[in-house]
C-alpha cells in the first residue's frame, strides 16, 4: 500500500500525454495530490501547484509519485538527482515503469539508507493465496470488454465516483498499474502468477458491508487470445453481482491482432454472463460502456440509442454523459 | 530440456503411490527409463532394475530423476548423500518437488563445481513471449475437463500412445510437472507469470507439419473458479483444432470447493467450444473421456453408452477401453 497524499513528479515530459498517468492520479484522486515537480523544459501542466521538495514536504506529501513515461518506458537518468533528494528528505518512490526503482542500485541504496519504501506497481507485493470460491459479503461490479482498452478502467472510476457522489459506499479495486498508482492499492494482475491470479482478485476484494459496492478494474477481454485468462481470473475471482459490457465501435481488429475481429455485445453478454454465473448465479449483466472518442456527439449518441434498443439496457458513455444511468442500474439490483 | 535417459530415483518411498511420478515416466516413457534407484527400506518398485549410479552411468543414464514424493512434497536430507554423488558422477538432476534443488545450498554448490544442470520443473525455464494469436500449420488436440483432476493428462498421453502405435505423427506436449518429467521438456504452465500464460503455450506448440498432431496437456477446467485462468490460457493459446471432453462422474463436487458442482458435458462442449473458436474457427468437440475408476466395469461400460447416446459423440474411459476410438475421430477430421 502506497502512502498518500503524493507528490507528482512530470519530470521533463514533452507533452501533455507523456504524464497521463498523473493526470489520471489528479482527475481521479485529486485529494492524493498536494502539488506538482516539473524539471526545466517540461512540457506537462496539472494545474497543480508547483513545489519543491521541501515546500511538498511541508504540506503533507508522502510520496513522490513518478507519473511520466519518457520514450521506452524507464526511469531517466536526468531524474536521478530528483529521486534521490526526495529519499533524503524522507519520501517514498512509487513507479509503474517497466524497469524497476528497485533494480537501479543508487536508489535502492539510498532507499536503504534512509528507510523509505520504494514501490514498483509492476511487481505483486503480497503473497496471494489460491482462489477458494467461499461466497463473500457486500456486492461487486466488474466491467469486462469486446476488447482490450475499450474504456473498462474508465468506466470503473466513473461509476465508482458517481456511487460516492450519491452517498453510496463504494470502492475502486485497481488491477492494474495505473489504477494502483491513482488509489494507492490493488493488484498488478497481469504479473501475477497464474495459479494465484483468481486468489488475488479475491484478496483484494474481501466481504465487506452488504450495501458496499467493490467496482473492479477490468483487464483484458475473455475474446483476447493474449490475455483472456487474466480476464478469465477476474470473472471467477471477482465473483461479481453486476457486469457492465465495455465496445468501442470503431475497432478494425482485436488490438494488437490483426486477423481477429471484436466479438458482438451479444456473444460477450452470452460468454460473459455464463461464465461469472459459475462463481455467483445471481450474477446479472445491468449495462453498456461505450467508448465514443472517435464519434462526433451526434454519432455517439445515435450509437448509443440503437445499442440500447438492441441490448434492452442503459448504454452510454461515460466519459461524454456520465455514468449516472449505470449506477442506477446498479441501485435498482 | 532435461536430458535423456534417466535413472529415476525412488528413495525411501513409504509406499507404491509415493513413487507416482515415477510410474507415470515408467508407463508413458519406458525408453526414457535406463533403470531405478532404491535406497533401503524402499517399498515401491517398478520393475526396473535395480542400478547404482555407476551402473546407470555406464547404461547411458543423464539425468538422476526424483520419481518420489514424501510427506509434504520436499527435498529428503535422507537424499542428500545420493544427490550429491550424482552430481560428482556426471548426473543432471531433475524434480518437481515444491522445494527447489537450486535452493538447497549442498546441491547448489556442488551442481555449480561439476557442471551439472539442476533442473526444478515447477519454475519456468524460458522468457515466454506474450500471445499473438497467428494462425500455425499442424493440428492441435485439447483435454478440457468438467473438473480439475478427471483425467486430462492420463488422456493425452493414452491419445498420443495410440497416434504414435499407428504410425501417425504426434508429440505429448506437457503443460505440468508430471507431463514435462515424462517428456523431459513441457511448459509448468500454472507458475507462468499470467500475462505470459497463452504465448507460452503458443511457444511449446509451434508451427508443424500439416499432418502432425500436438497432443497438449490440459489443466484446470474453465469451471473451476481457482484455475480457469490457466485452462482460459490453454484454449486460446493452444488455437486446437479438437477438443476432447473429460469427466468423473461420481465426484460429489467440484475438487477442493465444496460449494461448487461440475457443470454438465452440454455446458462444457458449449462454453469451450464457442471460446476455442475464437482462436481457430474450425475448432471441433471430437468425443469424451470418462474416468470411471470408481465405476465396475458394468457400470463404467453403461455410463459411457449414456453419454454418447445423449452427446452423439464417441465416449470411452481410455484407461478402460483404449483411446482408439478418440484416435478414429482424430483420424476422420
Amino acid at each position: 500500500m502506497i502512502q498518500t497524499p503524493y507528490l507528482l513528479f512530470l519530470g521533463d515530459a514533452p507533452d501533455a500525454l507523456a504524464a497521463k498517468v498523473a493526470q489520471g492520479i489528479k482527475d481521479w484522486r485529486p485529494e492524493n495530490c498536494v502539488g506538482q515537480y516539473r524539471m526545466e523544459g517540461c512540457k506537462a501542466d496539472l494545474g497543480l501547484a508547483d513545489m519543491t521538495l521541501e515546500e511538498a514536504k511541508a504540506a503533507g506529501a508522502k510520496t513522490l509519485v513518478i507519473g511520466v513515461a519518457n520514450r521506452g518506458g524507464v526511469i531517466s537518468q536526468a531524474w536521478k538527482k530528483v529521486l534521490v533528494q526526495a529519499l533524503e528528505e524522507g519520501f517514498d518512490l512509487a513507479s509503474g515503469l517497466h524497469n524497476l526503482l528497485r533494480d537501479e542500485k543508487d536508489l535502492a541504496a539510498v532507499a536503504e539508507a534512509t528507510g523509505q519504501a520504494l514501490h514498483d506497481v509492476r511487481v505483486p507485493e503480497v503473497e496471494y493465496p489460491i482462489a477458494n470460491g467461499k461466497k463473500r459479503s457486500g456486492k461487486r461490479m466488474l466491467a469486462v470488454g469486446t476488447d482490450c482498452s475499450v474504456g473498462k478502467m474508465y468506466t470503473a472510476l466513473a461509476v465508482d465516483a458517481e456511487m460516492r457522489k450519491r452517498g453510496l459506499k463504494s470502492t475502486f479495486r485497481a488491477t492494474g498499474q495505473t489504477g494502483i498508482l491513482i488509489t494507492g492499492d490493488g493488484v498488478p494482475l497481469d504479473a501475477v502468477v497464474a495459479d494465484f491470479m483468481a486468489g488475488s482478485v479475491e484478496y483484494i476484494t474481501p466481504d465487506n458491508d452488504e450495501d458496499h459496492w467493490d467496482i473492479i478494474e477490468g483487464q483484458g477481454s475473455l475474446f483476447h487470445v493474449s490475455y483472456s485468462g487474466v480476464t478469465m481470473a477476474l470473472v471467477h475471482g471477482g465473483q461479481p453481482d453486476a457486469l457492465i459490457l465495455s465496445h468501442e465501435p470503431t475497432r478494425e481488429h482485436m488490438r494488437g491482432l490483426p486477423d481477429y475481429q471484436q466479438p458482438s455485445l451479444e456473444d460477450l453478454r452470452d460468454v460473459a454472463l455464463q461464465l461469472a454465473k459459475v462463481a455467483n448465479p445471481a450474477c446479472q449483466v445491468v449495462g453498456i460502456s461505450v467508448n465514443t472518442q472517435h464519434l462526433s456527439d451526434d454519432e455517439a449518441k445515435a450509437y448509443c440509442a440503437k445499442v440500447e434498443a438492441e441490448m434492452g439496457l442503459p448504454t452510454v458513455d461515460p466519459f461524454r454523459h456520465g455514468a449516472g444511468r449505470l449506477v442506477d442500474a446498479l441501485e435498482a439490483m
